[in-house]
């Protein structure tokens, strides 16, 4: 067993064995396996594929980097919820509370924005004083204390897909549904979890674009779940327009300030709902999604959600007046409105393109070790249906850099498209995979 | 056009236009495009494959990565034989001085043994003061002194292969007939020929172990050197068993030494022969096969070939006395037979083990770097087809190094099939491709 056997092995479409994908991953960690080599296996992985087992095989190797927190001596069970990534989706940061402030316990680790897709991480840091670096340690004691807490992956948790996602991102080997569902599922299973909601996106600003696709990552997911032990569900939503109206880090928080008061817009409460529901029947707080979509709205209106978010903000360091009194938070320098060149109605955005704008006003990073700035951004006031006039403004960006505004006006005027007639409206959830 | 597009294009199995091409490679060798991504790129393409306008671009890349040596001042035809690599291919020593006896002009660029082949330069090299590092203008004076001149590749010839060659090396991404194409074809289109001879190994000890996978090489290799205004012709010659008797660098000049005398064993003066008439007539000094073939025979016979070797050796720095007096060569320190264990045929030689046995005598490498000892190697005193004594030697091993006699002998045993009727004999040159 070489290294140069198994990649010519699955190079050549043969199944590993899971020692062999063991020794392999093993073998890249202690430096003997060279970055090259790995990307030529990541290629042929990517290209032949990977059975079951050979992916089960993966993410137990994955795993078997680092370590596994352990939560068992925490009360109740422990849901998590992981989005494959999209634009505007900021729903963490609602739901999580909501879901803590029913009583189950959850303790998410969350990523940055890289490309087009925004990052949790990166918009909780948003708010003054909000620190995610926090030690396994601290974790445990924010969720003994709160039953809820926000952090970003350790060096400590799957060091291995750290290290090969970083090549996969340079190789174009990221859309691999076999990589991704390692990549995905180890870090969740190292969570400690007992059970999982999944946001699979689909769409123009999704990873995946196509339904079909959408639908085979997400039972690649839920399986190789279930053969670790845990409960996991899928919902594929829509992601061919950006969630809610606001985009960029601070404005998404705010947008999650007016959702903690029942007033964000409609898409962005209704999938917080829908994955509370579901994050809710898994820890066994409610019998039926019915039921658990009930408590989720009660939560809010009770304004039971919004006191857990300000605790577990407090509790992580933030200043939480800025929290209570958004209108304080500094505006970036420059507004721009765009104007709607002809009456119609929006009826496409090329949400990926939209994405990629909002990294060029500053909210996002191409590269991981590029700075984002908090105030970057851009408010929709029209989205995918909506009747337009010729001249009222579509939408606002929000920079700090003068020099990227007429490139990103330009840039969004070619990802949206007014047509005569309205668009055939998408529903916002488009499949639940429950198994 | 980034790399990244260029890698996702290639894994997608699209064609990629000479542009992109030419701009991957150039990256490459600037250090733009890192050692990783070109290695996913060349696992996407070994899988992928490539269209012939691909490989014409990749081999136009890769030629333009370096210089391209002009020999339009030497009067006559530049004709050069490439062989693919076997076990005991010692053609080429003989061959060029025949070929250059007979007035034809070869310029001949060799490689080292690498693997489970040897190599010409190693062998060459075997001879004391014959120097293979030779630079450009050294290597065009000898031809325009002597019509002759044999040394290994420059820094300045085809850099890109080199250092691509390296990377294919460790990724399992050698045996791609694009990638085969467009390394050799670079590397004999920048010596500056006019024609080609490649001698297309196929079966046990080479690296195409199907007839069929070595045409196709072939047709690929004549394809691009017809495009780049080369005629190229092809035989496809056995290697289920090693040419010749002798295996191992001076054992094997030793053999060629022999052939000068007319009295090398008859496979290799055969293919010896027919390569020789395919150069002649390409070099047209003569008009058919039948008649360079009898040119090659007289070239043999009067001594001529001998002769050039002799000049060439010399000119090359080498002290002759020991060619024409090899029995002062010294003899390997120990010297062990291996002895038929029934009675019966030799019906079976695995040859790519020959080769690695031959490796670990000391004979050859298994890394670019290691040295090579000119005294190891093997005897071999039966052939596919011959009938064997129980006890009887079969063939004889040289080595300095004790402690590797016992698993080399263990490695032959089981290397060679002894059974108790005759094989089915196969023919030396399977086919010759001359469009």
């Amino acid at each position: 067993m070489t290294p140069y056997e198994i990649i010519a092995r699955k190079r050549d479409g043969r199944e590993l064995s899971a020692e062999e994908i063991q020794f392999f991953v093993r073998a890249f960690l202690a430096g003997e396996v060279k970055d090259y080599q790995m990307s030529a296996f990541l290629m042929a992985v990517f290209v032949r594929g990977m059975t079951d087992r050979e992916v089960s095989a993966l993410t137990r190797a994955y795993l078997e980097s680092g370590d596994v927190m352990d939560l068992c001596d925490l009360p109740g069970l422990k849901i998590d919820k992981h989005s494959t990534g999209g634009v505007g989706d900021k729903v963490s940061i609602l739901l999580a509370p909501l879901v803590a402030s029913c009583g189950v316990v959850v303790p998410m680790i969350s990523g940055r924005g890289l490309g087009h897709t925004g990052g949790t991480l990166d918009k909780l840091e948003s708010i003054p004083g909000f620190k995610t670096r926090l030690s396994v340690q601290e974790f445990k004691k924010l969720l003994k204390d709160h039953g809820l807490a926000m952090m970003g992956q350790t060096e400590e948790i799957v060091p291995a897909d750290k290290r090969i996602y970083a090549l996969r991102d340079v190789t174009a080997t990221v859309e691999s549904i076999p990589l991704i569902t390692a990549s995905i599922m180890s870090k969740k299973i190292a969570e400690g979890i007992d059970g999982l909601v999944l946001d699979v996106k689909v769409g123009s600003g999704a990873f995946m674009s196509e339904l079909d696709r959408a639908r085979e990552l997400a039972r690649s997911l839920i399986r190789v779940g279930k053969e670790f032990g845990k409960q996991v569900v899928a919902c594929l939503t829509n992601m061919d327009q950006p969630l809610g109206n606001k985009i960029g880090n601070w404005l998404e928080v705010e947008e999650c300030l007016d959702g903690f008061h029942g007033k964000a817009p409609q898409d962005l409460m209704d999938l917080t709902y829908r994955l509370a529901a579901h994050m809710l029947v898994l820890g066994r707080k409610a019998g039926a999604l019915e039921e658990a979509q009930e408590m989720s709205r009660a939560a809010i209106a009770s304004g039971r959600a919004f006191q857990k978010f300000l605790e577990l903000a407090g509790a992580q360091g933030a200043d939480v007046s800025v929290l209570e009194k958004p209108e304080a938070y500094p505006v970036a320098r420059f507004r721009v409105p765009l104007e709607a060149w002809k009456a119609g109605y929006l009826s496409r955005m090329h949400t990926r393109e939209i994405g990629l704008a909002a990294v060029e006003l500053g909210a996002g990073r191409l590269r991981a070790e590029d700075p984002v700035d908090a105030q970057a951004g851009m408010i929709l006031f029209k989205k995918v249906g909506n009747q337009v006039q010729k001249g009222e403004p579509l939408l606002e960006i929000r920079t700090n850099k003068e020099t990227v505004i007429e490139p990103v006006v330009q840039r969004l005027k070619n990802a949206l498209v007014i047509t005569e007639h309205p668009p055939v409206q998408q529903p916002l959830v488009l499949e639940e995979i429950l198994r």
